[in-house]
């Protein structure tokens, strides 16, 4: 088999896209992809200052490379979640990567916000859901550093399976809110609230898996411990099931929701535009008076205190 | 394991509904809720004239047998799709239901209006899918026999799979037409179009072959040979595995569609009422100046000419 662009033999053949390629132009391919997200969605400028969330799982790790290879001025971040030695292998490959790529990385300890408790720790003792809380945390604290830092704009790893399962889950249960809120770009609608990007959003995992593996990134193979069994992932092995009979789907459900959400969907002003306060303890933006992070850290005081 | 609603041994438990229930019970459950979708939709009145399209399936053959149970007048409908000796297992049993039942069947020889051929030869030769246009071809039938025969109204077996299954099949793709026209209702909106429903739209798939069996009704087992792979096996495929981790979801997933589908969707006038005209060649219902079957047996006589 033959590449499309070159008469090399091809190392990838790309189901989705119909697309047999060798290693070279499926690089060139892919980080297309990822420029294309950028400009498509208005992400960020050549000159913007971006801070790439990075955990040290094949997105975040490849989307850090990309920006940087693509020449955006990206910084990194890197959130201890955890205990010093729970988070040590994550860690130790980000830092690496970023001596490597040559760009600065912020490191912030989520413990020294919940006194000393990792947040698998914290839910339990709030009995919250270990993954919402956990992403409540991460959202907090990514925001912050970007705020704090002076940053233009926060860059995820969310990828198209990402995106395209939970705008099915949030179908299947018609979560109307959240299916009009589905968007790779977050504006900056407080002062203290950094515009959020998911430049990701047009690369299918298993090509982000890929290209991590020939570019020969570091990342760490194994997912959170705590996700086992999460519905996200029903979402996604339900789409990969139709997928592997309908080649393209995910990508063609994802996009034309977006090309026609407007044309399809009621567009409700009060929905789309939720109106942001700011926290009476942190300042940062709220739908109410104090904020889920502070609240749920003034809980865990009295939690903590209770136990004693 | 107890029935919910009195003190004898439970013989089925309704996972999607949390329910156990005795075989009594189950039965007064189903026929209920064949009652709640025929109140809850305005589908027909005690007096109305019904007509059923029985295929002896499953579900048609149960939909007949619950709404006579019910005290409807209704009728059945059985159309030879292919030649006699091809649908004689499946008319027998229709033909025993109808006698059992003291309604008359109307019978409609499909082939006699394809120039002696099977819808299944009549595609092959138009080179048109089996399934669409087999299912043009009932559908058009099936409308003229209620029309000529003075019914007020249409009853077809689709259940709660199908239609869920169909929604979400069009929701993957965008179908914002099909999307919006999806309800188990279609009111008459010309003189030569008779109004249509589906009574066991609430119905799970798996209750209906049950109730089938444990009321002793004779229903032919095997699907059509034709419809193998067909593309809405795959949609109810996807719905079953995640009705298997969230069960009761594929109602909610329907239902919560009907309720909120104006909230939700924008309705477009022009969509929701398409404008019919009167077909020129047999004056029935069609969005151009010739309908669809009208077309397909010019080609279909074409066709045959041309072979000679």
């Amino acid at each position: 088999m033959k590449c499309r662009k070159c008469e090399k033999e091809a190392v990838v053949k790309l189901r989705h896209y119909n697309l047999a390629l060798c290693q070279e132009h499926f690089f060139e391919f892919f980080e297309g992809r990822v420029e294309k997200a950028i400009k498509k969605f208005k992400m960020f400028a050549r000159g913007s200052k971006i801070l790439v969330a990075v955990s040290g799982g094949k997105d975040s790790v490849t989307l850090w490379y990309v920006l940087v290879k693509l020449g955006y001025s990206a910084d990194g971040l890197f959130i201890k979640l955890g205990r010093e030695e729970e988070v040590r292998p994550a860690y130790d490959k980000v830092r690496k990567l970023s001596e490597d790529l040559g760009r600065k990385l912020l490191v912030l300890d989520a413990t020294e916000y919940l006194y000393g408790f990792s947040t698998f720790e914290a839910a339990r003792i709030l009995r919250r859901p270990t993954c919402s809380y956990c992403g409540m945390v991460k959202r907090y604290l990514m925001n912050l550093a970007a705020y704090e830092n002076g940053y233009d704009v926060l860059a995820t790893g969310h990828n198209l399976d990402d995106e395209a399962s939970v705008l099915l889950g949030n179908i299947l249960h018609w979560q109307a809110d959240y299916i009009m809120r589905s968007y790779p770009v977050l504006e900056k609608t407080h002062e203290k609230l950094v515009k959020k990007v998911k430049p990701l959003v047009l690369n299918y995992e298993d090509d982000i898996k890929l290209y991590a593996k020939l570019r020969g990134l570091d990342f760490l193979e194994s997912a959170c411990p705590f996700a086992i069994g999460a519905t996200s992932k029903l979402y996604k092995r339900l789409l990969n099931e139709l997928e592997r009979e309908q080649a393209g789907v995910k990508l063609s459900f994802y996009l034309n929701f977006l090309r026609e959400k407007k044309e399809i969907f009621r567009v409700k002003e009060s929905r789309d535009a939720l109106k942001l306060n700011s926290c009476k303890i942190c300042g940062y933006p709220t739908t109410g008076e104090i904020c889920t992070f502070c609240r749920s850290r003034e809980l865990l005081e009295k939690g903590i205190k209770d136990r004693l």
